[in-house]
């Protein structure tokens, strides 16, 4: 814990206290409309009900809130990210092209929020060098959509707890391979979702060897049996030359004739290969649509940006046959999928 | 998006606004020590540092809040649930137990907080019908731990999000499984974690298969093959009878006599076996505390709850090897992983 007290500490300290993102608005006497955005916000009451907010003295538009006699407050929904940025810069219209619907006293009104409150002000205090406004809230609306949340500086997703009761599913056995372990969660989560289309290739009697094979095949023109071996080392059973020629009988893969000059076998995907492997990627990608459905679209982006950051962490050199590779040249050493 | 105005549906609303949890301190001219839980703390002033929070003017402890001269805002962490919900409570000793520091004024100041505040009261305001205290900031602390959330009436976790600016390692080719793909993500991490270990499998000349069969047969210590198979249905590549006679044959498993009342073949772990087991899950375990501690324990325990989410909605009724019976009988049908 760092004490001194100087003014970048003790905004970092401030930011240690994660909060929603808001845009105030309110129409000024000349009729332009007005927005910033703002974390200082939080409810004060209920009966009154009221809200309050914080704006700084030396702020541009602080004259046209001081004088305004509505403002209205939109809690900002995970999606307005955009919006949020958008109304922290200075100097461009910040309605722009924006779809904005009209409240109390011509407040203008943003649409998409989560939370949206239509306020008369109420109260404005001393808070050195800010203003504090306390609104009195006249209509309010919610959505059930997932908040964007600001903290130590930068935006940041939530996502519920779980409940401190919750049961584990079972005993803890020390030692043995459980839920509470990352390792067992990650297999039993992808050995679950491919079990969901390991009867369509079954079907078609292709092996998960196949599978990635085929869909890796995809991304590139033409890939070399080295080359696929590297970007699929972990994934193969086999080596990809002890499948290959079994797909090429079947007319999904073809071999390009080896040259003089190289003795490396390099394969593409015939026609019919690219519509199976189309075929079964879009396969997949219905289960997942549907299981996203039902986990919710934010937490689906929450868990995807976690893979993503567990696998800059666990391999962050993993050769990847898919990255374009000018950005593979120009990749800064170590900064993993997050970059 | 509702509009009705009624008490609880503004409380909802208000509650779409994401905030950190506090707990503030004070000592009472009694010199007994006063603590409650509040999440209407918000930053005002930079110069001079200020901040403010909220009291109902129903709560019990106002009349000492309001004759206070000084009093501590703790910024709660992500493990510190337990110490929101005892400083909720009434009725209770709040401070038994706790490792109390004294601050500015006999203040009692709490350990392991995100962020700590010691103010001294500077203005209290009308807020409808709760007193907004606005304090001067005199001292304050700052760890990195990660913030407690508090969202829609429920704790949350916060995880920062990409940038928004953040490149995708590759081209998004269309109908590819890449990693804009949940499923391509949970491949991908499960492989490349499972890789780590593989060395030692294959040192051992043990399949993916027989490690799944080993870890499974650590759980309980009589397994049939038909359990085996039912519950590692997605994950083994061959039937558990095809590969137990050779790891019987290498010792670590032993096959039940089979009685004439049952034609089941059920198997044990050898005490060669359970040690194979024992080592090469702790391995594993390594692996992921490795892992873990790079991407930082809060994002992993963020991704473990995901994972158990994914999986509480990709098969919420899988057949689960490891459940206790006593527990699957009384399941809860449906309430998958998360209850």
């Amino acid at each position: 814990m760092s004490t001194a007290f100087d003014a970048a500490e003790f905004r970092k300290a401030l930011g240690a206290f994660a909060t929603g993102v808001t845009i105030i608005t309110t129409k000024a006497a000349d009729g332009s409309l007005i927005g910033l955005t703002a974390n200082s916000f939080n409810s004060v009451s209920l009966n009154p009900p009221l809200v309050l907010w914080s704006l700084a003295e030396t702020a541009a538009s602080l004259p046209v809130f001081r004088a305004a006699e509505h403002w209205a407050v939109h809690v900002l929904a995970s999606d307005q990210e955009e919006l949020s940025g958008r109304f922290a810069r200075r100097g461009i219209d910040k309605f722009a092209g924006l779809d904005i619907e009209t409240g109390v006293g011509g407040v203008p009104l943003l649409k998409g929020c989560t939370a949206r409150f239509e306020c008369k002000n109420a109260f404005q205090y001393e808070g050195g060098d800010h203003i504090i406004f306390v609104g009195q809230v006249l209509n309010f609306s919610r959505s059930e959509s997932a908040p964007l949340v600001f903290h130590g500086g930068k935006y940041a997703h939530a996502t519920r707890r779980e409940a401190p009761d919750a049961k584990p599913r079972s005993a803890a056995l020390s030692g043995s391979f459980n839920e509470g372990f990352l390792g067992y969660l990650l297999g039993r989560s992808h050995f679950q979702f491919f079990g969901q289309i390991r009867a369509q290739l079954a079907d078609q009697s292709l092996s998960d060897d196949d599978f990635y094979l085929l869909s890796t095949l995809t991304l590139r023109p033409l890939i070399s049996t080295s080359e696929l071996d590297a970007g699929l080392a972990a994934v193969l059973r086999q080596p990809s030359a002890s499948r290959l020629p079994a797909l090429a009988e079947r007319g999904l893969v073809a071999q390009l004739a080896m040259t003089a000059e190289s003795d490396v076998a390099e394969y593409r995907l015939t026609e019919a290969g690219r519509d199976t492997a189309l075929r079964l990627i879009s396969a997949a990608k219905a289960v997942e649509l549907e299981i996203l459905e039902r986990m919710g679209a934010e937490d689906g982006a929450i868990l995807k940006s976690l893979l993503k950051r567990f696998l800059g962490v666990v391999d962050p050199d993993a050769s990847v046959l898919w990255d374009d590779p000018t950005q593979v040249a120009g990749k800064i050493p170590g900064s993993g999928w997050d970059s």
